[in-house]
């Protein structure tokens, strides 16, 4: 089975709503007018993001649900995906597995797959992901504006505290580890609160790198700060055994992988959000406030301040 | 230094012709009023497509080359890429050269990087590109019709003729290999001559597989077939005294790696074909016939019939 015979088998489905898919040199996309394109791409790399032997069908889930919690973020509706592949070897079975998680979660959200590339190499999984939104509904970071509310989707550090589990770092019950693996290895990109949130946020990113870090680019970007207060920040039952602990606090503040969004908007929102979370069956968490200044203080009960750092995931630090 | 500070030092310049580029969840690209986005993704994998000590500037060319040939054979104009990098380690010399020959093409084309990924894993170089395109005028490869001529721009095999020098497998003179390994390494993507050939050519593919295997794509897209005149394919000075060997044979009917354009366009339009040739000097060869029927015949001078199969680069074969 060559390369051709591999994407016709595993990676070929109708693509509804595309010019022209795979197969060509290029994917033709119309981009519906008053539109423009939301693009993001992430790449997984085993080993790094993933363990080898990691289920295929969880992977491909994760591997597309990472890509559409960046257009979640955004307010875009996702539309098409490319995916480029490195395979040691075509090994049938896992593609079977992969492809049908990558499609299970691309079916649910309207994605059609446009494109991509399958070659020999040290497994690696690339998706670069397009969305549509109206180009001033945006979602970008850099709007958060003081007296802005700064909310969260979820609950925090559940991937994180399944990881430190799974690394010997923390012990959980079986139940706890449960609904945590869950978290980590099917993550829900938050594409319908993304939709909900235009002309309301004024600011949002996905929570890829841990809270402070990902709200610590918003803070960048929007050129200001923000005040958190500890026991506002929405944790899992799971989570709530660990939550006053060392490990637990540092999966809440800066564990990665949750997939989560988190935004600003004015105060005179809170009420609609509240409604949106309702609606979606989904916990939205006011954390804090945006003010004047740079960073992010967080205070406890007490009032005492933390002095956390930022401390998401890096690469190469 | 993290991947943030990577991404700023060597990936974000200005994107003049971007709404949103690097810096956010995902870029925001406005696609013009009339046009259709035209995507491709490549993916380029140490020790399978270049060799670990490639030297980066040119590889850095290479992976945006690539990427955009597959556009010119869309008939498309490049206008953004996303690059997702996995590194072994945060090479900084390596970083940037790669990011020099990276922009040094990207320049020349009008291209903007928009965004992509940067992380720890084996060397993988993953591009998603986007050029746009009116919907009616993308050169498609269905459209090749019984009747219609196939041409191929610049010369054949030259890029396998320097691989097969370089594995010891032919011996070339230090001006072959000179002209060969420029292809080879630097390869001119014929962005130019698609634009040009839009209204024009009937199907076209970019050769990357080899002129056999990527017209076959044309032949099974089309539903139709080809007789080829060997005698007219256009060989390069550092290709003649080769072509007669089976060796030089082989690369140029089924080397990879040339980046040129396989077209078909109508008999009536070879005069404006030529001249399309003649403005942007490049040598544009008509080497054969679209029949009906499938498959690919090669005759030589004497009329005899080759077999030479289809033999273009397969993975997982």
């Amino acid at each position: 089975m060559n390369e051709f015979d591999l994407i016709r088998k595993y990676f070929t489905r109708p693509a509804p709503n595309t010019l022209l898919g795979i197969g060509d040199d290029a994917a033709l996309l119309q981009v519906g007018t008053g539109n423009v394109l939301a693009v993001s791409s992430d790449m997984l790399v085993s080993g790094t993001h993933f363990l080898p032997d990691t289920d295929p069908f969880l992977l491909g889930h994760k591997t597309l649900a990472v890509n559409l919690s960046d257009i979640a973020a955004m307010g875009a509706t996702p539309r098409w995906a490319t995916l480029a592949i490195a395979l040691p070897e075509a090994d049938e079975a896992w593609l079977e597995k992969f492809s049908a998680g990558f499609f299970a979660l691309a079916q649910q959200h309207g994605v059609d797959l446009v494109g991509g590339d399958t070659t020999r190499g040290p497994l690696n999984l690339c998706v670069t992901i397009f969305g549509e939104v109206p180009a001033q509904q945006a979602l970008r970071r850099s709007g958060a504006q003081p007296g802005d509310e700064v909310w969260v989707s979820g609950t925090l550090g559940d991937a994180a505290l399944a990881l430190a589990h799974l690394q010997g770092r923390i012990e959980l019950s079986g139940e706890e580890l449960a609904t945590c693996a869950q978290v980590l290895h099917q993550p829900q990109p938050r594409v319908a609160l993304g939709l909900a949130l235009r002309g309301i946020a004024s600011s949002a990113i996905d929570i890829s790198d841990g809270l402070l870090a990902d709200l610590g680019h918003i803070l960048e970007a929007s050129r200001a700060g923000a005040q958190i207060d500890l026991a506002s920040l929405p944790v899992s039952l799971a989570m709530q055994p660990h939550a006053a602990t060392p490990p637990g606090m540092q999966c809440i503040l800066s564990g990665g992988d949750d997939y989560e969004l988190c935004f600003t908007a004015p105060g005179a929102r809170h009420a609609e959000i509240t409604a949106i979370g309702s609606r979606l069956s989904l916990r939205l968490s006011c954390i804090g406030n945006i003010v004047a200044g740079n960073g992010c203080i967080v205070h406890d009960a007490a009032g005492n301040q933390l002095n956390p750092g930022s401390g998401g995931y890096e690469h190469f630090r």
